[in-house]
């Protein structure tokens, strides 16, 4: 785990790490924004690790298709709320990068930059493309053993795929990450066309798709204690791709405490994520009881 | 002038336009911030133009080396500030593109992406690179004849080659732009590498740099009412192409109130413009009487 990259923003650090990922079978990269009060605690620019006296409420961010940690990184602005509430924030790509693999380039929603947050079963995808472990696995444990956190103060939340993949991480470990919000998630992806393609390329069993998808993991019985979803008007993967409509139906059947907005006006952007980003991470706060 | 692309952000409207430049003989791409209060004044996406019931604050920003109008969009987060003060800004790019000389896109710091905000006088460059009349004539006029600009509240900004842009055109225009800020200006481009390569190359006779150079516009006798600027102590450009020290002086001997801060830590990128971009458009506001 090194530092690749550092730049002080509001006060606190942003400090981009790579680190030779086991779940992947490459190396991987990651941000993380250190808030103020952590700069004031720890000599940042030394980058002390683990020290038990200091313990900070964190969030993971997954990003969507075609994006890197630095798409967060720069347009989201999460500094200032991070700052309010004093958590860490941890944003990993969206896949693995030059596996090799023959066609992992030729598409922006399959291979490189779509990784699904799923753990694939299809050769060759399956000994690099292995996204869900190494969130709630790998670089969970490597965040929680290197870095100050709370572990009992974590949650998640993303964007489009990373939204599924904040949801459907979320709905499967409830005992590592315990908020979960996300912008215009892939709601259902076994029933749209982006997730049907992801999921006939990376797994070898169709039925395993019910694993990776929320609606789906609703019906299976699994639960999340509260949720904030956001999603625009007028963003051009909506109503197709994303299926906000059948979330809110499995939450309304399945009792889950859901706070599913319409934003008028809104698109797929990260304009629109700058809009609302400040409310989820109150949201999370709360949930966490920061 | 047709517009590109809209995304609605803050609940106010970033707008990409392009247009034909006479100063530029090429197209050119700008964007502008509607804050709230614009949107809730007109009809923001039928783009109506000039109202002259409607009259707002607007600032010009420039962009550095490298840069489209895109950086600062995405990343310099000024819609909350714009909204509080009800402000236009607007953001040109910082060169011609495609202009199809021989040599433009050989480096970054001459020709395409460093335009240097000043009229060009050498073959060939002399019949695109004219961006300092550009910003200053065409796209000024253009603004003021089709939006609702308050004319008498105009300010201009920028960071690194385009805070070097906004100090030297508010020295020189004070009838169109009445406060001015910089991040990490090239205060004195006479006298570092960017500028002598850049005034060797578009400049015929060497001894116009002067009318490019804020140090000597002061020395010239040029003023302006106030200024603010901030400089980070880790920028990898400080202080042999910035000489922020030459600029302190200059504004002491010759008795222009100037507010020069070194910032601690904070490095040349856009984390740090987002840190200050708030007191910034809250000192131009001070300035324009807003």
């Amino acid at each position: 785990m090194q530092v690749i990259e550092s730049n002080k923003c509001h006060d606190g650090y942003w400090k981009r790490f790579k680190h030779q990922s086991t779940a992947c079978q490459s190396e991987m990269t990651f941000s993380v924004f250190f808030p103020k009060g952590y700069a004031a605690d720890v000599s940042i620019n030394q980058f002390s690790l683990h020290d038990s006296n200091l313990s900070y409420p964190t969030l993971f961010w997954l990003s969507g298709l075609t994006c890197t940690d630095q798409n967060f990184v720069q347009k989201a602005h999460v500094e200032k709320a991070a700052n309010q509430w004093n958590m860490l924030i941890v944003a990993p790509d969206t896949s693995p990068r030059d596996a090799g693999l023959a066609g992992e380039e030729d598409d922006y929603d399959f291979g490189t930059g779509a990784g699904f947050y799923l753990d694939a079963t299809k050769q060759p995808w399956s000994e690099h493309y292995n996204m869900h472990r190494y969130v709630s696995e790998e670089l969970y444990q490597l965040i929680t053993q290197t870095l100050p956190v709370a572990t009992e103060q974590m949650g998640i939340f993303g964007h489009s795929m990373g939204g599924h993949g904040a949801l459907t991480i979320a709905l499967k470990h409830p005992d590592k990450f315990k908020s979960v919000s996300a912008f215009a998630p892939i709601c259902q992806p076994t029933q749209c066309d982006w997730g049907k393609k992801a999921f006939a390329g990376y797994l070898d069993d169709i039925a395993d798709a019910t694993m990776y998808d929320a609606c789906a993991l609703i019906e299976q019985g699994k639960r999340v204690s509260a949720l904030l979803v956001d999603q625009g008007t007028e963003d051009n993967f909506y109503p197709d791709q994303l299926r906000t409509e059948s979330l809110v139906e499995h939450c309304d059947k399945f009792n889950i405490p859901a706070t599913i907005r319409m934003q008028p006006g809104y698109d797929h952007s990260y304009f629109f994520i700058a809009t609302f980003i400040e409310e989820h991470i109150a949201f999370h706060a709360q949930q966490l009881g920061v």
